[in-house]
């Protein structure tokens, strides 16, 4: 079906909000980031569909950049965070849930012994570079030059506001090159605190790459010869692609992890895994905020980790993206184009090719969304258990239509 | 009645935790920063009482070190963010209630035009501090040495993992000293950002201080003077002295504000509120979270926002802080101590003359546990809204006892 989006309470909604909020929206969720068109406001969402504020159904595969892994508003999920929820939550110290949660993450990850809980991603990485400081007394960090480990000064993809202090003992190098992870290596010397590597490549707009074996054993090596800190930044990619993080399949263990986003389905929580050498440090810093022993979330995280564990829940979300993959790649090509779908299949990137502008990409989304699903044309885009092989096939009949819709309205690759 | 304290369920979780947790526990809610025999883990919390793992009852005088300011588990508070997680709460983009929240904050506030959302305290005091950077086009950050403004390095009251840069542009002065702000603003000159002050001195072991209205004035005057921005961290003390901010009776409006703590009741919130002057500042900046679009923390902080401004909460808080106040100086005075309580009634420090080590308060706090009551030795505490005269009442009487046992240990003032 091709509809009319109504948007009139989104824009009523985006109305209000510009007098009082700094244009009208901030961060990763304003959709002018997108492209005109896309809803701003959301009212419902279950599984895999969401609702915006006008009521218009999309089957959804953003999962909330991240976070629905299983499905939004699980039942066993919520149920076990707001069973905790009517004991506790924010109180003057943890629950048992903490231990609970803090032994089944470090026997789920495969690199960790210990464990602190935050409620960013950006926490649990700053706290990452700050441990890898404390456990080295050194302060260089070596980190790719484009990757996204959060939004604070040290990290934020912009600078303003930001002092050329705030960056002082960071090194840039490229993902991947393993002479320029040499020479930032060399360059940091003998004040290398940590190497900082997100699970994989997946900067926005551009293709994302996995690693490769060598690579990340290079980045090891260097920790190793150097007594640095490997830190892996599994924010984005963390319990989607293995269990055990995502460097699990490489056999290369960090010495620090970042993770957050899919760790409690939706509840906010973050959480860095150490490995022993690297308690010590954790131990000596001093890091804390006002929610971060809130128990509801804990449960929500048990809960969401025990699925993961007890069920199929990752293969067939593997499963699910090779079925949109192959799906995807059949409907461009029906219509004369030929998408770039690159990194894990968990994780969708979906770029046009020759399409250099995002021209085509916008008008693809756009017109998806009219036929009832939710992409992104530049950000990589995140699948959970709850698409079936029917939520797939519809999607992938959606974007053919789509691919129809923009070759009727003469968009062609550059 | 005189307890003896179970603790075989905290040991146990101690134990276990160890293993998992660097030092078993980190932060602010760490008991071992207070003394030993303080109960780690919690089960259960109500209106203003808790209860231990091992089910020892308290009456609570922590309030979750700030969050819970209309009692535990506030029935409409968590009625309307439990009505919203039936909804959605993590989605693609925000729902109608940040509109609303954003709405209601900045309408109850004396000095915002508009807000952002975020998730920990540190988040709010960190945006404030890059918009007055944004804002500005400068560098400098005056701050008073001791104030508590978070826990990341370039404000970590740690220096353990944080490098001389983080705190490159931070220059400090003594709190409430004119001269000394004077001095400060000086060096600055004309690279100076911002002044950040926390409501009123509430660093930890030491007695609290309300700022003359000369002091606010002054720093209002200097930002005004040089075009910098004057940044209220409210964190601490937000909502609990004044809906309008904690400098409205004083009549000094900063150009930002951070809030968190009890702004939701206990659910994960913070925000920045700012005034038409630092908007394009705010618009300029990068500042994001995966949680931070949250719709359940946000229908929470619509609720509390709600009651404490149609009910006479807040009142109801500095009566009953007076109450608490003289109750504790007259029960001191009956076993021959003498208090120094500081700072504003609603959030009570409470130290004992001549204890400079701490070895009094520390017993007498201990002595209270086992009289049912949960206090701090150094660090200032809460009140809320569920604290009637009768708790209050109860609350004196253990401590009257609290003393009796101290001064029959020989206790006495060095």
């Amino acid at each position: 079906m091709t509809r009319t989006l109504a948007n009139s309470r989104d824009t009523a909604l985006l109305h209000r909000a510009a007098r009082v909020i700094p244009n009208g929206i901030w961060g990763h969720m304003a959709t002018r980031a997108i492209a005109p068109g896309y809803p701003q406001f959301f009212s419902r969402a279950e599984g895999c569909r969401v609702w915006d504020a006008d009521g218009n159904e999309y089957l959804d595969f953003m999962c909330a950049w991240g976070p629905n892994i299983l499905g939004y508003r699980h039942p066993k999920v919520d149920g076990a965070a707001l069973a905790q929820l009517a004991r506790v939550d924010s109180g003057n110290g943890p629950t048992e849930v903490l231990v609970d949660l803090a032994e089944r993450l470090t026997a789920a990850l495969d690199h960790a012994d210990w464990c602190l809980f935050q409620k960013n991603g950006t926490d649990a990485t700053t706290a990452c570079v700050t441990i890898a400081r404390s456990a080295t007394g050194r302060r260089k960090i070596i980190m790719a030059r484009g990757a996204y480990h959060g939004a604070v000064p040290w990290c934020s993809p912009s600078v303003i506001g930001v002092t050329a202090e705030d960056r002082a003992h960071l090194i840039a190098f490229d993902w991947g090159d393993l002479a320029d992870l040499d020479r930032a290596v060399a360059e940091a010397g003998e004040d290398l605190a940590g190497i900082i590597l997100t699970a994989f490549r997946h900067d926005v707009g551009r293709d994302q790459a996995l690693p490769s074996a060598g690579f990340l054993q290079a980045a090891r090596a260097a920790c190793d010869r150097s007594g640095a800190m490997l830190i892996l930044d599994d924010v984005r990619a963390g319990f989607r692609l293995d269990l055990r993080g995502s460097w699990a399949p490489y056999g290369v263990k960090p010495d620090l992890a970042a993770y957050s986003k899919a760790i409690a389905n939706g509840w906010p929580l973050a959480a860095v895994a150490g490995a022993e050498r690297a308690r010590k440090g954790a131990e000596q810093i001093f890091t804390t905020g006002s929610f971060w022993y809130g128990a509801a979330a804990m449960a929500a995280g048990v809960a969401t980790l025990t699925l993961l564990a007890e069920t199929d829940a990752l293969s067939h979300i593997a499963v699910m993206g090779q079925r949109l993959r192959t799906g995807l790649d059949a409907a461009a090509a029906r219509h004369g184009y030929q998408l770039r779908q690159t990194g894990p299949v968990q994780m969708p990137m979906v770029l046009v090719e020759g399409d250099v502008d995002l021209r085509i990409g916008n008008a693809l989304c756009l017109a998806a969304l009219r036929h009832g699903v939710y992409l992104h044309p530049k950000h990589n885009m995140f699948l959970c258990a709850a698409h079936g092989p029917s939520e797939i096939d519809r999607a992938v009949e959606a974007v053919d239509a789509a691919f129809a819709d923009i070759a009727a309205a003469g968009l062609e690759p550059a």
